[in-house]
């Protein structure tokens, strides 16, 4: 029989605030090894060197219009047509004044010519007598006229990508536009994903023994990990066994996990075996935070003599509300500092709440929400909060649909429908709803 | 020599508004056919069918705290320990009034106990005279205390997740908790991408020839569209020959695609053989939209009578930020739409201006901007937008880490700074700059 009444490792953690534990964190992320990556694969990476154009864009001076490469100071009258500049060639056409030539959308200017004419402002004419197409010019232009000077887009040696910018998809055109085929980037981290509990069983259990519950902590926390820019890998759920946790402790390590996140076995009871291995493992530098839900979050480092690395490992309370989360307020910033983002912490706005907001007495709350943008119809607007109904920390239907935590401070009664309060955004907000 | 002057094709598309060409792209968007997909690989996806619980959740009366499993009408006092009820097991053990059992979080609470003590409130003591172990309880609870009923997270028959719910990573965790291994969802769009143009060369060219410049288009309207969620295929560059093209389209049509994406090619030169290919090919529904930059997008739709799919075309302008702008403006929507979204048109928020807007008399303008959320120090804020740079519709690094698209009315002079305008959003604001 185990032992039972309160244990050493858990009763031993003072209660901490949630900014206290994301500082902790933070202070305790590296940030990964850069490495070379193609760059269609870096989307979602942070760039590590600065990508430099070793050509000026356009590298030549380009027509911006269909039309004609003219002389300016011809203005306009009826020119006869000296040949074609098209996009993609480079011929030995000259325009001398006197003369224009059909010029296509990104073809280079022929020497001699100093502008373009846009062909609405021209007609074709019939051959002269010398057999000679004509074009009569309507209108005159200046000098530059309808021509992209050379590096007018991207001056030679201008850097393109900073070290700490994210690479998106708008960086992936402009490091293709300057011919960096690939890029250096700081690593993905590796994620391992445990869950703890005898009475866990695979989510796609089909029908339940008794006692038993299905998990459904892992395989959302794979996914958050996933979509913050992690690979990862699933351990897979753990018996409350000491012996068989730090086995797979053992194995993920092994296999390269820069993170190790658990979810379940870190309250008090008997059988909570995640702090006691972290103890004997590594260091525990919190253990207990004053926040709802997820309270018994704990953060702890490993040190692998073997490869000299540091392994962060997150003890995510097995509530799944609670995981989700604590994964949102504290786990996630924690890659994204890995990762080498210039801000990893958390992005808030402000929100009106669209019904009142009960508050804890004990602890600030992470309410989910769906928030949405309202219109004021005079050519502002804010962010409306609705509720997910019951905040039960078990009760994961709190979080389907939300995109943001709200933090309702710590207090008696309840904030007013109306008010305004903040909010961590936990979903792209290019989802949210309409209304 | 190609023809030279006005060609029908181009000419003939009358300019619509951007709100028109939004709206004819989604009216012609067929949501595509539904899929069953393994729950961890759903993820962006939208459900297609109910989810639904087979088993209340908790399946049992589930402890939620470590302790003892009691008879409330007990009320304190010193009390025998009958046994443990741990998470995961279910045994014999019973608590008669008048005895206790120690039990875990998430462990089924035994047959006569109703309610759980917290272990904080209670003291182990010595065994009695009788060798059995005892415990004293310090606080009287009421029945139901510290235990979750049965289904009160879930209960039997919820509808976990609705059709056209985006399944996020609480969707995920959600369908797992009832066992939901696969789910069904409309199937992800198949994006071909092509470049258009002799004077395109592939990204990773080292040195270029004359008039030759990099595709930049290309790989980044891949990353655009993988990152709506469509499975993407690179057709390449296709040179300025109608057969060229047409067979790619055969080609990128024959492999199944949904959707075909082109840049360049769309002006009014005698090369621009997009819009001709179009109308020889399918129906051209747009031609020319009063935006600025992307005036030329173009769109159409290929009936393919082996498969009778409809194939929607987008034919982007060449310079990259009108690329840029058309992707997010009107394709991004339609790949929306096809996954099923129930809103798929775009997000909009309002922002302050840091600078003056100078507005285009022709056309309204999207400019690209940084838009971060400004506290005002006395608990609510708004967004404010930082401007790019010169907005140049060449010039992608006007859209470096831009995440919105400034709503620039047309007009004479400009915005002046400090004014809001709306705001288009093209990036996940969980990366927006913190300042």
């Amino acid at each position: 029989m185990a032992a039972q009444g309160p244990l050493t490792p858990s009763a031993a953690y003072g209660m901490i605030s949630i900014s206290e534990a994301q500082a902790i964190v933070l202070e305790h992320c590296r940030v990964l090894p850069v490495e070379r990556v193609p760059t269609h694969e870096a989307v979602g990476m942070v760039c590590a060197e600065a990508v430099v154009a070793k050509d000026p864009l356009p590298p030549f001076p380009a027509s911006i219009k269909d039309g004609y490469a003219v002389v300016a100071s011809d203005g306009p009258g009826e020119y006869p047509l000296v040949g074609e500049a098209l996009a993609g060639t480079s011929g030995s056409l000259k325009v001398e004044p006197g003369t224009v030539a059909y010029i296509t959308t990104g073809a280079p200017l022929p020497p001699g010519a100093d502008a373009v004419v846009m062909i609405e402002q021209t007609e074709a004419l019939a051959p002269g007598d010398d057999g000679r197409k004509r074009v009569k010019v309507n209108k005159g232009v200046v000098a530059g006229a309808d021509v992209r000077p050379v590096g007018v887009d991207i001056g030679c040696g201008t850097v393109i990508l900073h070290p700490g910018d994210r690479i998106g998809i708008a960086e992936v055109g402009l490091a293709g536009s300057v011919g960096a085929a690939a890029v250096s980037a700081y690593r993905r981290p590796c994620v391992a994903v445990l869950s703890n509990g005898d009475e866990i069983v695979s989510s796609d259990t089909a029908s339940l023994g008794p006692g038993q519950i299905r998990d459904s902590n892992r395989p959302m926390l794979l996914a958050a990990a996933r979509e913050t820019g992690a690979l990862v890998t699933d351990m897979g759920i753990v018996g409350d066994k000491q012996g068989s946790l730090e086995e797979t402790f053992e194995k993920a390590i092994q296999d390269g996990a820069d993170v190790i996140i658990t979810s379940g076995g870190v309250s008090m009871g008997a059988r909570d075996l995640i702090k006691p291995l972290l103890e004997k493992k590594g260091t525990i530098y919190f253990g207990k935070v004053c926040m709802k839900p997820g309270k018994p979050l704990t953060f702890a480092t490993i040190e692998d003599s073997g490869s000299g690395r540091t392994i962060l490992v997150f003890a995510l309370p097995g509530n799944p509300v609670s995981s989700y989360a604590c994964f949102h307020l504290v786990v996630a910033s924690a890659l994204r500092k890995c990762q080498g983002w210039r801000e990893p912490s958390l992005r808030r706005v402000h929100v009106r709440l669209s019904s009142a907001a009960k508050m804890d007495s004990g602890r600030p709350e992470f309410q989910r929400a769906r928030i949405h943008w309202e219109s004021d119809g005079e050519g502002a607007g804010q962010f409306v909060a609705k509720g997910t109904g019951s905040q039960l920390s078990s009760r994961l239907l709190s979080a389907l649909s939300a995109n943001a935590l709200l933090e309702i401070p710590q207090g008696t009664g309840e904030v007013p429908s109306g008010a305004t309060v903040s909010a961590v955004l936990v979903d792209d907000l290019r989802h949210m709803s309409l209304q």
